[in-house]
């Protein structure tokens, strides 16, 4: 027998609303009413992020579906660690071509892991028939001020991104490939794995930028690509930015698989990296060093903020020429 | 030349940000960031609700984009009208198969024409390419204590509905059945015109919930059909429903166009009404008269709260056979 709407909801994300350790007294009426009820602690503000996923545009069809929930919530969190902000709680619209209690318990479980990990609790939503996609609202809670900016970069601050980029891009080539797992896995490329798994599971950097509030004077996630995401801040503070592409921290895998040229273009304009893209003032950089070291995170210095409008990529002392300024699900350049 | 994502969210949607009315300082940090800043005023709780529209599902393939602007925020408002909750801010997450900037206009018009009209901004959100799709997210306050939940019916309250119901579901099977405007206009129907207006532009019931605060013992918004949600509205408060379908506001224009027996069923079972079913203790039934008049907006008993479980309609003192117990997105009934 179909299970109805109601049911399924109940069955499969009702659990979500507890994670492993949230309090949820702040939780005044949750999944099953007609919206949800929230208390925001005082001397806090709400961030709001709303992210949608697509079936064959923001990931291949036939993905699994772990990870389909893993980065709809994943691609919010995001959103919510560029502005500094501690997740809190998240609603979620279903939309599902059929009724596939596997794929929905892979999703929902997909979901939890990160969740808990992250400690925001799903509060609502819908679920409806369509073609597949799913769209998570995430709520986030920061205190007045401290929000970090794309706005407040100031001429000469240094420029970082953190962990590496390029490896999603690289690993989601390898999913449309159809590289299985199984075939990669068996052939011994870890390093395949490795690109694969930072498409499929990407890490939000929530703990970095809980370290970066009072520290970053500008910031943004890196969605679209390292340098399209470096201009967009760049222009939000009213400059320019130069990026040193000898500087970008290309993992080891990124290298064996792509190669160094073709490594390097997509660490510069691939998508779905996640990082943080981040300015910091030069005098306060020991600050920044010992931040760092708090948040377990690994940041690198690829440039800086100038006056000059626009964005120059710079290698071996000369200037590269970008194909595209990054990733637009419009014009569809890649 | 194709706009690119970043400058059509500017183009169309940034006017959004700032309704007639509205105070725009609780706005932190609006469109244009990674996610939204909002300054929840001391003293709320924040309401929380997110709903997508698809076509083919919620709305026929080929609906006026105005329309389907209007009801995607429509059935977001008329959530938080169900929890008595007032309006704040907005996401948009839009998912388009190409960009049509007419289409888009007329989408934003009609979303910002409803926006205007109970003063909630436009704070963030995306676009992304792929079947046509609308997920809305709406923010609304409400002070502690306050909301309206579907749980607080006690046997014996009286139960009303808004306005009226099953208009829409006519003019949603008018609009299906290709009865284009021009036609039936052009037939001198304006019972047919009115019908499809209230499918394409339904009026959520934002002062109505206001106005319950404090006197609804339970209440919630129809969208599925009366009768199911009667029934949810009884099933979370722990009772049953008795409603007298002789008592429904059928409207003279779903009576000249569906007839009495086709019109009592959509009344009961159609979807799309965005009118509030809530229940009220009866000795406080004075008080309802004064503030539906404050809200100037009609509501009619048409049933009560028993303790007995489950859905019974009754005509002319006979038990009905309800075909389905409403609309749901799964099981496909209608």
């Amino acid at each position: 027998m179909a299970m109805g709407e109601f049911d399924l909801i109940d069955h499969y994300f009702r659990p979500l609303q507890r994670p492993a350790g949230r309090n949820a007294a702040d939780i005044v009426t949750g999944i099953g009413d007609d919206a949800a009820v929230l208390a925001v602690p005082a001397g806090f503000q709400l961030v709001a992020a709303l992210d949608t996923l697509v079936e064959g545009v923001h990931f291949p069809v036939g993905s699994p579906a772990r990870s389909i929930g893993h980065r709809a919530l994943a691609v919010n969190l995001s959103d919510l660690a560029a502005m500094g902000a501690d997740p809190a709680w998240y609603l979620l619209s279903l939309t599902l071509p059929r009724i596939d209690e596997e794929f929905l318990g892979e999703l929902a479980s997909g979901m939890q892991a990160l969740a808990d990990r992250h400690d925001i609790a799903l509060v609502g939503g819908d679920t409806t028939r369509g073609p597949l996609s799913v769209s998570v609202q995430a709520l986030g809670l920061i205190r007045p001020g401290e929000a970090l900016l794309r706005a407040g970069g100031g001429a000469g601050d240094l420029l970082f991104v953190s962990g590496s980029t390029g490896d999603a891009a690289a690993g989601l080539q390898l999913e449309m490939r159809g590289s299985a797992g199984s075939l990669t896995d068996a052939d011994g490329n870890p390093a395949a794995h490795a690109l694969r798994q930072r498409f499929l599971y990407p890490a939000p950097r929530v703990a970095l930028g809980r370290a970066l509030r009072g520290l970053a004077s500008a910031c943004i996630d890196v969605s679209d690509g390292l340098a399209a995401d470096a201009l967009k801040l760049a222009t939000a503070s009213g400059l320019g930015v130069r990026v040193e592409a000898d500087r970008l921290p290309l993992t080891a895998a990124l290298r064996a698989t792509s190669g160094e040229e073709k490594g390097l273009f997509q660490a510069l304009s691939g998508g779905d990296d996640y990082e943080l893209c981040f300015s910091v003032t030069a005098t306060r950089l020991p600050e920044l060093a010992e931040r760092l070291l708090t948040a377990d995170c690994a940041a690198t210095c690829i440039g800086v903020l100038e006056s000059e409008p626009g964005l120059r990529v710079v290698r071996d002392g000369r200037m590269l020429n970008l194909p595209s300024a990054g990733f637009d699900h419009f014009t569809g350049s890649d």
